[in-house]
């Protein structure tokens, strides 16, 4: 048996506001973030979006306003209740209004997803092993609640450089029988995991985790391969 | 702004098999965990419902043995598909097959969920405070799947000495406007986090998180603060 791992996971301090168009690679680069090959990077979601500028003005007037914008995110709508819409984004997430956000955004507009999350995850990753030589995973996280209990968590909408699922299935279990499905979604755990050292309030934008197992890290996507395809879902 | 925290996540080594009336305070205690106040430890199902005798005797020639078993567990079955079960339990958890589980058990027997998780996690965590005079969460987790999205993450079923949701709703954000709903499911975030640390197949069955934010830290349940009554529900 391999000596049990250790993770570590710290904040990267120093980004500052984020604007539309910012170069995202420069400004971590710029945040000196302490990284080694091996580390997972996970960034949120906002300034991921606010670099892209994948933002549309909202009138702060009209509360027809967010809705429309909403409407427009989502392929299908799953449930309604009162403002608060559950529905599918074009990239097949499920999450309350599509994923639109006016928190942590200039007045007047509203934080969309990225376009390709997977693709802004590759783009990070690839700018840092080109400005710092340095080989990350990286994980766009965004907070999304879930049904049947309170509270949000973190997960994973888009990665590179790591294998969203490990699949464990056949591993012998510690009595020598087999494993029947334990499937692991590491990307969403790491997601979870560096959500507790950024909260929500503080303006830290990114997280490092260090000691990942190595066998983890490989090519991989979540639009692809988390989301669940509506046909082998039992709740859609 | 207070410095942005770090967290350090091990596995416990050296807890040995787990048999039905085991003193698990003892089993954790005899491992030398090297804990400290503050510290949060997360314990697997598992291994809870072992030392409590959570066990049935399941036949393994007769396919209808364990469907009976679940439907004994579950207060409303909300999807089938073939053998698999996504229903409630009477703590209120939603998942496959009611929690019972045949991996890592010795045959003939199915593992259900602990009686009482919350109470489980309130005498480990008060054994340890009397064994080793030392102050720590407990969380105890279990691997649940989810709708819309592929893969299995941990979860916290149990915890004792730590608010399972952290309410900001009200802080302000970075840009001075309202965040209006983050309450986050810290629990469940820390779980995740420990999962990735024990994995599924090498017999280790509790982690530490160390460096979790302080003011977490307090009375809390799961069932009665995470568990989404069903009123409240979209998806029930």
């Amino acid at each position: 048996m391999s000596p049990s791992p250790r993770l570590e996971i710290f904040a990267v301090d120093g980004i500052g506001e984020v604007r539309p168009g910012d170069d995202l690679v420069g400004l971590l680069v710029d945040a000196k973030p302490k990284l080694k090959d091996g580390d997972v990077l996970v960034v949120t979601q906002k300034v991921v979006s606010k670099a892209e500028a994948q933002l549309v003005p909202i009138d702060p007037g009209d509360p027809q306003s967010k809705a429309r914008i909403v409407d427009g995110e989502s392929v299908r709508v799953l449930r309604r209740r009162g403002e608060m819409v559950i529905s599918e984004t074009r990239h097949g997430f499920v999450c309350a209004n599509a994923g639109v956000d006016l928190s942590n955004v200039t007045a007047g507009w509203a934080a969309l997803l990225p376009e390709d999350p997977d693709r802004s995850a590759r783009r990070l990753r690839d700018g840092l092993r080109g400005r710092m030589s340095v080989d990350v995973a990286v994980i766009i996280s965004d907070t999304f609640g879930r049904p049947w209990r309170r509270g949000l968590t973190d997960v994973a909408i888009g990665c590179a450089g790591i294998k969203p699922i490990v699949d464990l299935r056949g591993t012998a279990d510690a009595n020598g029988y087999e494993l029947q499905v334990t499937e692991v979604c590491v990307v969403d755990e790491l997601a979870s995991a560096a959500e507790m050292v950024m909260g929500k309030a503080t303006g830290l934008c990114a997280a490092v985790v260090r000691g990942v197992d190595p066998t983890w890290l490989g090519r991989g996507e979540v639009v692809t391969e988390v989301v669940r395809p509506a046909a082998e879902d039992l709740f859609r």
